[in-house]
């Protein structure tokens, strides 16, 4: 595969005859014009995305992507790198708020090992409707960022390759992004700072919850990996360079679903970042995009305007995970089901203004 | 009964031991202290409403109060009166947003016609789970409230009273809270402006469509119905005076929901302003609130200012019926999943910071 089958070609949803047709569908339903305010906005995005005037979720799928980070050894993080592989075990058994919530709206749960530095050994296939792992190992973590790139341009070929390989096996039409990794707000941090071309201290926050010092160290130790990499002049180099393994297959992954016509829900700061990437490399991707919810992460909010995103929910949430990403899915299914199910003036009887 | 027997002397919900205890739980859980933002707030306010470490929602009740208004002659509303029993239809129809969104999220639904001008007739009893008509009619609309009060002391009492009986004979631990009136965003802007000392013009907005020109006009007959008024010193003569059938029996609902430690979860606009006098009669309401939304009608901000509330979404809504409360209540069933089920560091394995 070179660059070019591994940078999909991916069509642009615009179809202004499918949006008016939208459009009109939506402003003769019984509420005043506007009345559902960015619901409706939602469901213009979920009608161009899936092609329909009565678009329909099919089988959602949440993929929490995990992989470690050789910078958590500078201690850009509050907790320690085993957390990563603990959180998975969490995460399969249940108890984690992914878990929780996955549960609670009937989403698929698919875990995913990008690079955790840790052996999951096999494992017995999993009951019916429980969350699954599947193994997508490019190593024991990345490389420290800070004495070369985290992985080779091979590994994030292979990444992304696997990334696009895992979305096109699944079912459905939505793909919920979700990721885990100790080390991985600072690759995000990294990644914005080098697309967005900001300081990278404006771009880096507390993470999973550094003090002050802990923030001015971990700021320390991003310039010096910027530094370290000032000769890298592409996106995909930037992702191999400052990227982690779980990001890389993120980008993967939301190529592929931009190129199906999945709707790709959101989450926070680091599936965010694998967004922007992906944008970077594809533009078109961004209109398959639904943002879930605001970070409290410092960093999101910028990453947020470049793509000029106004996400569903705004709760100071800054768990990962795809924890924002399942907290908003009852709210692209009731934008499905107003479609589908409202009455307009005309069928309702009821007078206009 | 006499006035004391209409406003119930509501005990605080108070408790530093429980809320200890939740906090703590919250903090034991698979995640960075705070990582859950406002929907931690959101697990201490339910545990603390329903006096548990791990609060369960029962039956939630779905209640849209119905009523028309005699300023509603005056031009104050883009759309005629007939609108609001033609909606009711709709309600029962299974047609409107809030029909629809109580059926997807299983919320039993009632609608209450407080004094709608149209005589609904006869009803056959609703199949089971359908929407379901109880009529309490205070009369056939309110009156002019640019001539006299809206409504009689005695129509005024009659209403907190009959919210108070309804109330009490619901099932479940949770009513949400709708209504409907064309005209009732004027009733809403009165109570608010007489409560909190505030010149109308900034507490009222366009409804369900005005122009620029349509708000001047509601604006200056609401200013007219301020002086006509200019009398009014106690909290239940501005709701006589200035309010609603719907908006005075949800005053009454939501008196005796906090008695009875239910969560009352708040919609928009007009629910928001029979919360701000219920807390005016009873300032221990307020603990019994959950915010829904905030509304993108003018002066709802003003409102949650005063009641030193954030609500759960910021959609843009400006529709009423109870919908912003649907749209919001799979967060609350998150929030006692989360403390229900969600993991804690030591039962999962978890290394902490």
């Amino acid at each position: 595969m070179n660059t070019n089958d591994l940078i999909p070609t991916i069509a642009s949803l615009q179809d202004p005859a499918l949006a008016a047709r939208l459009q009109q569908r939506i402003d003769q339903k019984t509420k005043p014009l506007g009345a559902l305010g960015r619901l409706e906005t939602l469901m213009l995005r979920l009608g161009l995305i899936l092609g329909s005037e009565t678009p329909q979720l099919r089988e959602p799928q949440m993929m929490v992507f995990a992989g470690d980070h050789g910078l958590a050894a500078r201690g850009v993080s509050a907790y320690p790198s085993d957390v990563t592989w603990q959180m998975v075990e969490n995460f399969l058994a249940g108890g984690a708020a992914v878990s929780v919530l996955a549960r609670q709206h009937g989403l698929a749960l698919t875990v995913v090992d990008c690079g955790v530095r840790h052996d999951f050994g096999q494992r017995p296939e999993p009951a019916a409707g429980a969350p699954r792992l599947l193994s997508r190992k490019l190593g024991p973590g990345t490389a420290d960022a800070a004495e070369g790139p985290a992985m080779s341009a091979a590994q994030c070929e292979q990444a992304l390759r696997q990334g696009r390989e895992l979305l096109a096996a699944l079912p459905g039409n939505v793909v919920m992004l979700g990721e885990m990794g100790i080390g991985n707000t600072s690759a995000a941090s990294l990644l914005l700072a080098w697309l967005s071309r900001r300081p990278v201290a404006e771009c880096t926050g507390r993470g999973t919850g550094l003090d002050e010092a802990g923030v001015a160290r971990k700021v320390a130790v991003l310039e010096h990996v910027l530094a370290r990499h000032a000769d890298v002049d592409t996106p995909l180099q930037a992702l191999a360079a400052l990227g982690g393994f779980e990001v890389a297959t993120l980008v993967g992954v939301v190529l592929q679903a931009a190129l199906e016509r999945r709707v790709v829900v959101v989450d926070g700061f680091i599936t965010t970042a694998a967004v922007m990437v992906a944008c970077a490399l594809a533009p078109q991707v961004r209109q398959a995009c639904v943002f879930a919810h605001q970070s409290g992460e410092q960093g999101h909010a910028l990453m947020l305007a470049q793509l000029q995103a106004r996400p569903l929910l705004d709760l100071g949430l800054r768990l990962g995970e795809g924890s924002g990403a399942a907290l908003a899915w009852p709210l692209l299914q009731s934008a499905c089901r107003i479609l589908a199910e409202m009455a307009s003036f005309e069928s309702a009887g009821v007078s206009q203004a």
